[in-house]
């Protein structure tokens, strides 16, 4: 029973409703361009591979409507969330595909299949880092859900458990949208693969108190010197790890790394309502006449980074560069 | 219109009930040690000064009552909660009292002014520190709630303001049980101070990216080295905070002072029932199968803080076994 975030049949998109879970197993049927743009935009769907993949599948059905130029279509798309590389490599290449005369579902399906395929090298890779290591700490969803299959941050805690190591994970439960209590429990719950949810604030707790050992986490944008963008409050646990000598690990799959970027500086925030800090399921958290803020992202410089897990293996910031051009070169 | 956390009068303690703020302001009327000692267990009080003086009138509440030796009526309050180290010095003094035949109602309400007092004199020596400060940064609630009137950490705001200085506060909501967001927010929202309530996870964006020109928090235990435990969450905002060149400061009245203690090592983290991660207000956040744990309290280092806010002035960590061991002396 292997988590699927989504899959595509005859011009139908669907899609596990991550807004739904853990409480309800709902599927999503997509029909249209549009309404796949708002799946992205109010997170049925997330996690930068999956969102990347679901546009992919978005423009597929945005030729089929007939509505749309490719160019029109990419932009609808491009416009629902900004910060994920993943959205842009995904509408990209399918928008290529279209230009050219190619079968579009073809395109999207290859997209598909590099992205699960590069999820389980980055867990091949990135398993031996947990051979030995007992307890590990997670922030949001870097799991299935995130990436279609497998994972990006999970993936190689996944090749390592099969592999017979033990593992224990600490979720952080990841204010504002709880994709740590809802998403990332639900994952290792159903592998029945150990773990405790705490809330945010604990996390600099247990890395004090020698109670993680390796701290993973996917990415959402990462530019070419090793800074990137994830989840807001990975930044604040990069720098607890370090300060606390817990290596902290970056686990994405090609379609994040922004090669043409070359730091984090300019890396665009998303910046969401924000109800989504004052009430939690319609419930009022915040008085009236309090206003809130919701930065969805925040941007985690290169130095706190003991390394990148990528398809192609694990490396070291310095040496990311490098990769990422022998990569480009290769692609 | 001050807020008040509690009042006593003729065999009554009233306390503003913390878990129905802020939507609902509601009084509760108690007239003996066990439901003083169930309100502070279950946080319709809490904030270690508050904490304090409720048990000072629990004590007073239980000698009316008749049925507790002045040891038995300690050890039941004691009981309640571990961390803060004002509930041990407020039963303490009421302790005394009753033993040695003195009005115990004249040392609750001594004990009562004195922290009051204690906390007015916070605001006065913190308020420079804020005059030319902009935008601060609080973790939890440490107002007039916390500490009976006033605020530890909110008292060199209310001071400063009054003084002419225009601030700004980043409200962290503080999960799992919201006093940002339910607590600290409802007292800046009354007295029309500018605040915003963020995500936890968002505090460690704000403060690298220059939005945030000091923290200030408040207290459960200081140890006499300057290590201190206060609400879970605290230690990481002051690594990120030193990170970033931000100052960083703790305020607290005498009684948070635990001067036998020589560091935070072994001061005792309250863990607290998993539900206040798994559940907000009934509602379920995690999986079934998903354990949470709830620590209450972290420990930060002195090395992280900038300065002590106490009622004799601002003073460094190093100076501060000098100044406690001067005040024991005096007092």
């Amino acid at each position: 029973m292997k988590v699927r975030a989504l899959w595509y049949t005859a011009g139908v998109l669907h899609l596990l409703d991550q807004r739904a879970l853990p409480g309800r197993v709902r599927v999503l049927r997509l029909r249209t361009l549009r309404s796949t743009a708002d799946a992205i935009r109010t997170m049925a769907v997330r996690g930068a591979p999956s969102i990347g993949a679901a546009a992919a599948y978005g423009m597929v059905l945005g030729k089929r409507e007939g509505r749309y130029t490719p160019a029109q279509a990419a932009r609808l798309l491009g416009a629902t969330r900004p910060t994920a590389h993943d959205l842009f490599v995904g509408i990209e290449a399918v928008r290529k595909a279209w230009v050219a005369g190619d079968e579009v579902e073809e395109a999207a399906d290859a997209y598909r299949s590099r992205i699960v395929e590069e999820c389980h090298q980055i867990g091949t890779a990135g398993a031996p880092l947990f051979a030995t290591t007992r307890r590990v700490l997670t922030h949001c969803n870097a799991g299935a859900l995130a990436t279609v299959e497998w994972g990006t941050a999970l993936a190689p805690l996944r090749v390592a458990r099969q592999r017979g190591a033990r593992l224990f994970v600490w979720v952080d439960e990841t204010r504002p949208l709880l994709q740590g209590s809802r998403l990332t429990a639900w994952e290792l719950a159903r592998e029945h693969i150990p773990h405790a949810v705490i809330a945010d604030n604990a996390a600099g707790h247990y890395l004090a108190t020698g109670q993680v050992d390796a701290v993973i986490v996917g990415a959402d944008r990462i530019a070419r010197n090793g800074d990137f963008a994830n989840k807001i409050g990975t930044y604040s646990k990069a720098v607890v790890a370090r300060e606390n000598g817990v290596p902290f690990y970056v686990a994405a799959p090609w379609s994040t790394f922004d090669v043409r970027r070359p730091n984090g500086k300019t890396i665009p925030v998303e910046e969401r309502d924000p109800l989504e800090v004052s009430e939690i399921a319609g419930h009022r958290l915040t008085p009236k006449g309090s206003p809130s803020r919701n930065p969805a992202f925040d941007i985690t410089p290169a130095r706190y980074v003991t390394a990148f897990v990528t398809p192609a293996g694990v490396v070291r910031p310095r040496a990311l560069a490098r990769l990422l051009a022998r990569h480009s070169a290769a692609g």
